[in-house]
């Protein structure tokens, strides 16, 4: 797979890249941003891959988070992809919280949405290929974790994959979509009415059946004003007490 | 003046806090942003004035630079003002070196931006008088920084100012405007043609005529795209080499 190198900055002894390529699942252009610290110019290094909310692009970890630092300290490679397709052709819809910067990363099987957003594809199989293919990186040592949607997209996709990834933690994450009203909204319109198909795409659910082997770092304010109707982590909390696998951190 | 809390978030300790006021010097309401460590609880805290650069508001630093671990670690109360006065009633232009978002951090003197656009003032009358009567500030250790035209504003306000200035530093700062495109243009409509009176807000002349009395601190990039033509480092390390009061850092 071809890259595009959009931009790089000399940050933190490292360099902050964003590319560019064409992606296979979402039949679109595809952006994110990449940081490599120093070392990984002597040694293959472990990845995190980020995953952004509602409304964000690739840009919004790589302009906010100071990940930089750290990265450099820790010697991680991190990786923030945009939060859906976009571009001439992918359909969009004005609510913030569906279409174009709102992907619930998932496989949507509703048109119009099914031919580009299918995030969740996208993530386990096009950018895994390219941090393989094109850059220092150990892929036994790969985690995930986001914010908000993508904090439902880091624990959902993780839950579903623990071959793949190492380790899994949050931000205010969107612990239980079908019960919640960002997710009802664009679980009915990627993935139908039959709810029962949308328990794949819930943190919740999937801990209830796959479980997780370590320890799920989930962290949030306790006044955030999204905690009650929209979060929920008390339902994930529940649902990982149930599985007999919850540690408190 | 009265302060009005427009937002408070709890971070690293301490609160990050957004208020609005009015302006007396700008004639128009103003917002900032304070971090407050948790040391400012129970003692007067030295302060640090951020000023941001060309298209900012109050909110880029406050949300992209990270500071509020440093100030927490340093005990420092961590201020940013808007970059310019804005709202109903208020000129703009569309070119983003001038008018709103662009005030160049000086007192205009020409029609229509004389109401408003009077940043220097607004800084040192207005910022201070609020920090000083609202904020638990050791006003005898005040120090200013910046970014861009926000470098410039910090490197000119306290080399005019130095009984209310301990320190200056700057990140990528335009350093000699009255010979850069963004100053030229900004200088001529908001000073006039006269470029004599330019040069009290240039940092370049500024040091030549009034010095500073300890170490100046200039972080710059050896490959900003806008080193040579708009920025300039080189013309103010001559400047302080001719004042010989250079010290490398």
């Amino acid at each position: 797979m071809k890259l595009s190198l959009e931009a790089e900055n000399k940050t933190f002894g490292g360099h902050y890249q964003v590319h560019s390529h064409w992606g296979e699942s979402t039949n679109c252009n595809m952006v994110f941003s990449i940081f490599l610290p120093p070392q990984s110019e002597v040694k293959k290094l472990p990845v995190l891959i980020w995953l952004s909310g509602l409304t964000c692009t690739e840009e919004n970890f790589r302009i906010k988070a100071g990940v930089q630092r750290y990265a450099t300290e820790a010697g991680i490679i991190v990786v923030s992809p945009d939060t859906s397709p976009r571009g001439e052709g992918v359909p969009d819809d004005p609510d913030y919280g569906f279409g174009q910067g709102a992907s619930f990363y998932l496989d949507a099987t509703q048109e119009p949405w099914s031919e580009h957003f299918n995030m969740y594809s996208y993530i386990l199989k096009d950018l895994l290929s390219i941090l393989e293919s094109n850059f220092p990186t150990d892929m036994k040592r790969v985690g995930i974790f986001g914010h908000s949607m993508g904090g439902h997209g880091a624990l959902t996709i993780a839950f579903k994959n623990p071959e793949l990834f190492k380790s899994v933690s949050a931000f205010s994450p969107i612990c239980a979509p079908t019960k919640a009203p960002w997710g009802e909204n664009a679980f009915t319109r990627y993935l139908g009415e039959d709810t029962s198909l949308w328990q794949d795409y819930d943190a919740c659910d999937l801990v209830r059946t796959k479980g997780w082997s370590s320890d799920i770092l989930v962290d949030q304010g306790d006044d955030d004003e999204y905690l009650t109707d929209y979060l929920k982590p008390d339902l994930l909390e529940q649902a990982c007490e149930e599985k007999k696998e919850f540690r408190s951190s």
